[in-house]
């Protein structure tokens, strides 16, 4: 078809049939298939409210060449409309504002005004428009994500967590994935490629031209935790025996300096790592000093291997904007950017944090129920068996409690306290360990200190949960026993707070995920055979 | 007393008795009142083992004005002890080694070697020195205090939590918390007056020269978590009208640059903001280039009474290094620099993390027992609250627990799965919250999501713990009871995991900080009620 053939009459009739159906997915499915000039010759033939709904599918990237080719009167009135109706008031630039744009966005697809929800993301910076998808049920995400302007997808992509951008990658075709991926840096595009499934990823790295290829080859080979999985390989080097003027002169050759240059990297004749010299001194150095007066000789490089926490605790140490990567015999093979640190150290907060609820950090937020479902049972199943451990811990006892039905109804409070005075010792070593301020080294005498907490804290709450057990059950004895009991699940809470994490730590497992569902595990068991089994003890 | 005078004979006399029964801080504290003459005199005059041991007690900064005084025979015997004896081998350079710093420095303590203590701290970088200090109980914190390099005590304290800055400021004389005070920039002026009590902060704010004052008193007016908080002055702003030459020979001229300088701020004739200039445009740029056209204007500068959440956010979004800060009115103010966005986030991710436990991430990890037992007991009293209410739930069912005592054994097992349930949905939405994933517009359809996932896990969950209740007790009516409770208790568990958040944040208190014991309290008091209520309306 070219651009004068008339469109088909099937296009036209199937065009007003799902308009007539409200089937606008079907009609933006339709009009992709359709030139401007196919498009424009269309919307002529429809009647005034088809020609708005039609033309609220219509991307502003389209927009242009359609409007181009219209009656001048009927193109004056599409656009007119769309200016006026599109934004009334909502999404202004007042910070203020309490429109959610999400809402916006989801409101604007219901009602079939899908050039308002482009131009929306069309506003947004890249990571803001992934926040956005993210966000977005999977059904409306991918009636977006077909038409988003395919220069952005590639930075879009690379602002996803890993199982969003790894689906969307996928409903691409393979051309329109390639051409994201030219839009990106080399680190970015090495992300992407780690995001997606084996074979699109494996697909993109033979893509790239033969010396790009090697050089993602070789940066795939470091982990993706590691300084090599965090560098990119945009930085520029110059000589130690160059004069300060024959590098302003090369600079002004290169006109733009790669994002984030604050410092060139100062190398030997065999690429080795000297030094950096920094454009704060670079631009109050005289034209005729030598780099090597002006360089910074002390800056010490990062080792490829270095994980990413030792680079971020560097970066934050040091208050670096940037920094050089070197192999082990001190080639500089890159730079690391603060950027980067920064998503570094925003993913491993984001990872401890949904870890301990034993959720993926990386996952899909809408992803469908029964992934969902099956992902979220692994912890429930985990908490199953503790549960199944504290029931038959109770099961122990059931003499005791068909005696005294009030042990039944106190022995949650043991267990309970404990398990909270528990947790925040955990915590709290759980971030020394993070830190590097709590071990071998000091972890005796935050023993003192905390069994000293734990003991304090037993005696204040066993007085009062004995008194208040007294009262309502009206028995000393019980009193006796359940104040006791939390005396006892306290020192041992604070105890297991603080040996869990270092065992499990041992053990090579991160604390942050096992730690409080052991720490549980402990609590119940001790509060609830000490509080059953001093009843038994003393009460039968 | 001049370097002349002999040591009196009680100062020898106290040292030697002190050394005798082993009170090495007493040594110290005499050998601080001492000259260097009046040390190297009293050196001479101990035995061998005497003198290695007060030597250990000197701070690297006093010992080349002793050394130079004393006999050189003695002098190279006590110098070449120390090279040797202090590190065999132990915190070498190799980042591979195990051995803990925090080890280390309290041995050294231990075995009187105080000036090793003081070499260690004396090799770090002051946000690491500050890492160590915390790590320290706080006895030994204190005496290593009292002898750190008083150039380096203010960079040290910014670096610390607030209450270990506080206690340790409060130890330092008035005139030593001045001299620290001198060597800070403006935007760590304001965060040590910040932490510190009334009354030294006033004297420090005092302290300072009337003009830096104003610009003080200034900056402490903005809120401590706003732009204006995490703002410092030290910009260097341009003229739009001049040309690039002129502003290299400005630069020139300043010699050095503030440290982060990636851009200068350009502003108009009543410094009014008007973009930026970037140093890695500045140094491709020809010299009689306009600023005007080379500066970057569309740079969105950040107002003074943004969030630092917000500031992080556009930081992240744009990959800023840094960026200005503006009144109302597009004053320039000061700038924000990545480092300090970077510190900012780590804080809030800690914050999140500890409040999650009921603590304070600037307290000291060695406060006193008492303090920190007071302090954690606040926690333990809410969720006795809890406690008691899910207690007084049980005690409504005694009848059913006296007659069926599976129940009492049984029950723990569903208020622990619809907790775990609960706590995955809470902590998906409390992150949505913060990231501005979930709001108004997409809760209904987060909702119908993971009520999906709360019925197909409840059901999967129910026939499993179902079937072990019924093995293990051998009555089909207990496993039907407790199947049904459990399937109860996940779908409203998810459902209070997804509302509960968001009614916190409408009554202004952070669900990070509230949200699980809240939830615990729904999830105890529905998983006890349906399943004994169950059981007394079909089992009794």
């Amino acid at each position: 078809m070219t651009e004068e053939t008339p469109v088909a009459v099937e296009t036209q009739e199937s065009i007003t049939d799902a308009l007539a159906r409200g089937k606008l997915k079907r009609v933006r499915r339709i009009l992709r298939e359709l030139s401007p000039g196919e498009t424009a010759e269309l919307l002529e033939q429809l009647d005034e409210e088809q020609q708005q709904t039609v033309w609220d599918q219509i991307g502003d990237l389209e927009e242009p060449a359609i409007l181009a080719l219209l009656e001048p009167a009927l193109a004056e009135r599409l656009q007119a409309n769309s200016e006026e109706n599109l934004f009334d008031g909502e999404l202004d630039d007042d910070p203020e504002s309490e429109v959610s744009p999400i809402a916006v966005v989801r409101e604007a697809l219901e009602a079939g005004k899908f050039k308002k929800a482009l131009i929306i993301f069309g506003r947004l910076h890249a990571s803001q428009a992934a926040a956005l998808l993210e966000s977005l049920p999977q059904g409306e995400r991918s009636s977006i994500w077909e038409r988003l302007d395919s220069g952005r997808i590639g930075q879009i992509l690379v602002h996803l967590r890993e199982e969003v951008a790894a689906s969307l990658a996928l409903e691409l075709s393979d051309a329109e994935l390639l051409a994201a991926a030219r839009e990106l840096d080399l680190d970015d595009l090495v992300d992407l490629i780690q995001a997606l499934p084996f074979g699109p990823g494996r697909q993109l790295l033979l893509s790239v031209d033969v010396k790009k290829r090697q050089q993602l080859a070789d940066m795939l080979s470091y982990p993706e935790d590691s300084a090599g999985g965090l560098m990119n390989i945009d930085h520029i080097s110059v000589r130690a025996d160059v004069k300060v003027g024959s590098v302003l002169r090369y600079l002004r050759l290169l006109e733009d300096l790669p994002d984030h240059t604050d410092k060139l990297m100062v190398v030997d004749r065999e690429n080795r790592y000297q030094g950096v010299l920094r454009l704060s001194r670079l631009v109050t150095s005289m034209a005729d000093d030598l780099v090597l007066d002006v360089m910074d000789a002390e800056f010490r490089a990062l080792d490829v291997l270095m994980t990413s926490q030792e680079v971020a605790r560097q970066f934050e140490d040091l208050d670096m904007l940037s920094a050089a990567v070197v192999s082990e015999d001190g080639t500089l093979l890159g730079r690391i950017t603060v950027d980067d640190v920064m998503d570094s150290i925003r993913d491993d907060s984001e990872r401890a944090i949904m870890g301990m609820a034993g959720l993926d950090d990386e996952a899909d937020m809408f992803a469908p129920v029964l992934t969902s479902a099956r992902r979220r049972s692994v912890w429930l199943g985990c908490n199953l068996i503790t549960a199944f451990l504290a029931a038959s811990v109770i099961g122990q006892f059931q003499g005791a409690l068909e005696q005294i039905v009030a042990l039944a109804v106190l022995m949650p409070v043991v267990a309970s306290m404990g398990g909270i005075a528990g947790s925040q010792t955990l915590t709290l070593v759980i971030r020394g360990l993070a830190l590097g301020q709590v071990d071998t080294g000091n972890v005796k005498a935050l023993l003192v200190k905390e069994l000293g907490i734990g003991s304090l804290n037993g005696v204040l709450w066993a007085v009062l949960v004995a008194a208040v057990a007294i009262l309502w059950f009206g028995s000393l004895g019980i009193g006796w026993v359940i104040g006791l009991a939390i005396l006892i699940n306290l020192i041992c809470a604070v105890l297991a707070g603080l040996l869990i994490p270092l065992v499990l730590r041992r053990f090579g497992i991160d604390p942050a995920l096992a730690g409080s569902m052991v720490l549980m595990a402990v609590t119940d068991v001790v509060g609830f055979s000490s509080f059953l089994g001093l009843a038994t003890l003393f009460l039968i």
